[in-house]
């Protein structure tokens, strides 16, 4: 327990595919969120390979310190896989069958015409110590052991069943075990979205008002990328009645770069500034592919402004989908401005869209020149008012050219739908600070 | 250093926002791969919060075990970072101003047209006792503490300046260190990618094969993922030069399932398979909004294979860019399998390439029907020898609904390339199996 009697979680994830970085830990932040949501604090993450001695002297360590720990990975059916041998070991128990879990399992095959092996159906071998949680998606359980001092728990490490055992099994568990302690704690986040400079200048402008924040019990963060500046206010306790008028606070102080004050992304302020005003996006996408899209897809309500898109990846895609003069192509490259805003202009009016956003760039690490190297991007936006381009020169790195030219196409978008917001109705919040 | 030899490295991630989930670890992942890579065995990964007693805790631990510690975030200018005064503390130093940085940075602001406050310029206080590695990417500089029993770094945690610093900084002086030292391992991988199983049906269908290449020094490794598992074969020392052998055994043994031999993804297998044939690919895209799309062109060398799409998010869209009959939509809904046959046909037509595999679904939250629950997702493709669909009821995560969407339309159109290559010309290695 935290002071403040938080619930103190620790992470421990096995696998050397993690080590080797072959798979990114998304189980960790995923599980960081929720817990966080519900006023729990997760205080470590561990990684440690598929190895006796390592995963327990991890746990070991984890359970040293926190109340809950949650242990993902190792659990499949092959003999890599040793998790479930080792908590036998540190909590003094064996494997038992159970009949109940066999079943759901076999019928798990059965629904898939598989062919059921014997390896699969020992996955019904459970720790007799053990209180299973169910996991209707695969064939390995969530075990739940009750310890001196908290409560340990290992689950798949196979995102989906991972996050059903931990919404259906392990969270409503936890809140039931802390009601009947009578712990159950407050903590709150606000998060508001800047761009246009950088945090040394954001702290700069609200200068003795950290002091004043910090004296109310309201902790401020700075959460850099490129392009934009996330703040992020966190309040514990009594402190979380200050959290309001501190955010609201701290937005009126940065106004002039602040772009959501919700804790918005770039795309989903964007999403967020067309469906306010009944307006609609359509993209033109080359070396990005569709990202852009998919960026703006990946929230729901994307069908409120979204229309779609053209991929427009070759230079024939180009001329024969939006319209783009093959002579412009031919004369000014089909990396340029005058190209990306014909792209613009193309799906604006292909698609019907109050807005249309391209990009055309390089991405690496072929295709570079001297006079445009790898990592030239052009960003165009056709709206209403006109149309507006800028570029940029990001770096060598295709994914990150490629993640930089979603996120400045977005913003550049932004810019244009909230210009057109501020001149459509003056004097409305963030938008005339812009 | 690993009873091998191997150098043994431990990374250590500072940051709120990471135990929080609000950022996923990516960067200790993207180490763990250039680390591994170079022969080097990451032993443990951890993360912990920005404060002083955590990062010390952690920092003493790794060091206990680690030749490298790898330390990053915490390192801006706002007075949440607090990991250099840690460093002082923890090597009994204090800061002083580096007059060469100052000027760095002094001009990294000039260059930008960007404001300089003191605490941009404070990003020159570094600690005496270390050595400086230079980051032209950002203002905070990497630094190299050489301790008793090995080294410790530590590195800002936005991603592309820790990744210069690790290119130009961290791996050349380890390399040289190692050299002097007369330590440099040997560690190899091999892997392939299977689909259409799962693993304990692998592992069965390897059966005593398993026990040879334990006894030969190959480790072997499944690595499921939703619709495939890649297996990884890994010797170290001698045992490398086993690894080709075995390798080409475990593809021959299990030739029913592979899809690719050199551990390529599905997508990445769809795109070597189009290249080597010489045919072209195009996309439709409605729920996943350009996402397929995105994934093709992830990797160098798309421009061979891709030429667009089409981001049919609206029916609109559909019927105009696609050609797909309204009559159609309105008889047997936007999300069916005709539907997703028509938009691949329109792909395939507009774009005039080989094949043209199309998306569409019901990604969630809302927008389910008792018909068709969020979730159900109809891939299609159309190719020289005719149009095939499938359809999938994934779940009601909209993430994982466009991600499970945009592998198995991939996985779709690389069946039906295999097939093509197959009869076009028959015993052709992995293709003939499937």
């Amino acid at each position: 327990m935290t002071a403040s009697g938080r619930l103190l979680v620790e992470i421990l994830s096995i696998g050397d595919e993690l080590l080797m970085g072959q798979t990114v830990n998304t189980n960790a932040a995923w599980m960081g969120r929720i817990l966080e949501e519900e006023g729990w604090r997760v205080n470590r993450c561990v990684v440690v390979s598929d190895e006796e001695a390592a995963i327990l002297e991890a746990l070991v360590d984890a359970e040293s310190r926190a109340d809950l720990v949650l242990i993902t990975g190792g659990l499949g059916p092959t003999r890599d896989d040793i998790t479930k041998h080792v908590l036998c070991q540190h909590f003094n128990t064996s494997l038992q069958r159970v009949p109940a879990v066999e079943d759901r399992i076999v019928g798990w095959f059965q629904r898939r015409g598989r062919e059921i092996l014997q390896v699969n159906r020992d996955q019904a071998l459970l720790p007799e110590a053990c209180t299973v949680l169910d996991n209707p998606l695969g064939t390995a359980s969530g075990m739940w052991f009750d310890r001196p001092g908290g409560v340990t728990v290992s689950m798949p490490g196979v995102p989906y069943e991972m996050e059903y055992i931990m919404e259906h099994g392990v969270m409503p568990a936890m809140r039931q075990r802390l009601e009947r302690d009578g712990r159950r704690s407050k903590r709150a986040h606000k998060s508001l979205l800047t761009m246009g400079t950088g945090e040394s200048q954001l702290a700069a402008k609200l200068g003795a008002m950290e002091d004043e924040l910090d004296a109310a019990g309201v902790k401020l963060a700075y959460l850099p990328s490129p392009g934009s500046v996330r703040i992020r206010l966190t309040a514990e306790g009594h402190a979380v009645d200050a959290l309001e008028t501190a955010h609201a606070d701290v937005v009126k102080r940065l106004s002039q770069w602040v772009v959501s004050d919700d804790g918005a992304s770039v795309e989903e302020a964007l999403g967020a500034a067309l469906s306010r005003n009944g307006w609609t996006l359509a993209v033109a996408e080359s070396c990005t592919g569709g990202a852009l899209g998919a960026a703006m897809v990946a929230r729901p309500g994307a069908s409120a402004f979204f229309l779609g898109g053209i991929q427009s990846y070759s230079n024939a895609a180009k001329v024969k989908l939006l319209g783009v003069d093959a002579g412009l192509i031919a004369g000014e490259g089909a990396v340029s401005s005058s190209v990306a805003e014909a792209m613009a202009r193309g799906a604006r009016d292909q698609l019907g869209a109050d807005f249309g956003v391209a990009i055309t760039g390089i991405a690496g690490p072929e295709g570079g020149s001297e006079a445009k190297p790898v990592g030239t991007v052009f960003m165009a936006c056709a709206g209403p008012s006109g149309v507006r381009s800028v570029h940029h020169r990001f770096g060598r790195d295709r994914k990150r050219n490629l993640e930089m030219s979603v996120r400045a196409a977005a913003q550049l978008a932004l810019e244009m739908a909230l210009n057109e917001a501020a001149d459509a109705k003056p004097a409305s919040g963030v938008a005339d600070s812009l």
